[in-house]
């Protein structure tokens, strides 16, 4: 969500069919195997639903699942990894850069591989964090144990020096804040891989005007979602500000 | 498993058959009709694979699923609330009965209905612990963040001078010392759920000589689970004390 909601800010005049598979999720405590299966599926629900490009909205998925994905199926796909892994290249000073993100994603080891295949000499710091997405889901955004947890997690990085911290996660950028805090707000920069792989689907419309066409919005963006429970519903309000229309399909 | 474990322990001439859904985990924060679709499913399984008697060993699918799947499939059908429901009501001295457990099984409202069919004058104090369950499975079972998480959960329930303290979920009892102290050790009796529906089979089968010379054990016991991590063989292991052979399905 925090992706469809960064690319309706950043391309309003796209149409968005969002599919968030919350009878699944999370993904992130998950085998790579079964995290295949599910975003097969879910890519196919997309591409019945008209999509023509998709975007793989999700840290753990993405990790595992998106070159299988990508030799599957032949519309353009976007991941969440590529365009943070870019940008933290360019931003960091020191070379020194830190990732949190889920079980899955941290132990398939791909923002290390991405990062070195750009920089080989940069060093990458990463840090399985497998309560932050359970903590939002709960809405504990500013508590006390939130912030325990946090320092817990997040110490290790700190005392490597890292400058740049990519939030591996969909689910963190509501903890941007917190995060932020604790690892010095002048001392390092933090990548929200939302926005990034917004701002790559832009500048790839800037210079793609087919697709940039066939996507121009006709009708309204559709949230599709595999299971309904109020929790999602808050965090949906939460994520984009008003009240969104979610379906179960 | 925690379940598995205390009928194994109780019962060691009988053969079990395990089905963990690791793959669709955790129930807790899924809709009823998500649960019963997948409850339903997993209880084809276990009859496919031999099952007589079934046991619903996870409380968010007990609380929503088990009076379908008794309509739906005529063998014996076991769950973890009546069990821990009629301790809980023998146990109670003051009549302030409280429950803990997931979103899910917390909002169906079952145990203050059994509870309240059996003791109609008995109070029900219930609070939903969603991020428990996460931190069973991050293997934090004494950690400052835990204790911190627990004195916030568990301090509303401790203000109504509950004596009774029902486990409602599965997970718990792996949780039991913290929140034993928490609670205090001479204040509130903890209902164990899995050792409870371990105890009510027992009885059943004392009194049911068909059944359980059908179910005298021939072979080995099964493990299967519908994923395979690291995670969950290191949590089998804790709950049986030695290693447990998950076979992936």
């Amino acid at each position: 969500m925090t992706v469809a909601r960064a690319v309706e800010t950043l391309l309003p005049d796209y149409q968005i069919t969002y599919y968030g598979d919350l009878a699944r999720t999370p993904y992130g405590s998950k085998s790579p195997e079964a995290i295949i299966e599910y975003s097969t599926s879910n890519t196919e629900f997309l591409l019945n639903h008209g999509a023509n490009v998709i975007i793989i909205a999700c840290n753990s998925a993405a990790s595992v699942a998106s070159n299988i994905l990508r030799q599957k199926f032949n519309v353009p796909i976007f991941e969440v990894i590529t365009p943070a892994v870019e940008r933290a290249v360019s931003s960091t000073v020191s070379g020194n850069i830190g990732i949190i993100g889920t079980r899955a994603t941290v132990r398939s080891g791909i923002y290390d591989e991405k990062i070195k295949e750009l920089a080989p000499g940069f060093r990458v710091f990463s840090k399985a964090c497998p309560l932050l997405v359970p903590l939002v889901e709960e809405g504990w955004l500013e508590t006390r144990e939130t912030k325990m947890i946090l320092r817990k997690y997040l110490t290790p990085l700190k005392q490597k020096q890292i400058d740049t911290l990519v939030l591996g996660c969909t689910h963190y950028p509501l903890l941007k804040d917190l995060i932020q805090h604790r690892m010095g707000i002048n001392r390092v920069r933090l990548i929200d891989s939302s926005i990034e792989v917004a701002l790559t689907l832009k500048n790839y419309l800037s210079v793609n005007e087919n697709v940039c066409k066939i996507l121009q919005r006709g009708s309204e963006n559709k949230y599709f979602v595999s299971d309904m429970t109020k929790a999602a519903l808050a965090t949906a309000e939460k994520i984009f500000g008003r009240h969104i229309n979610l379906e179960k399909v």
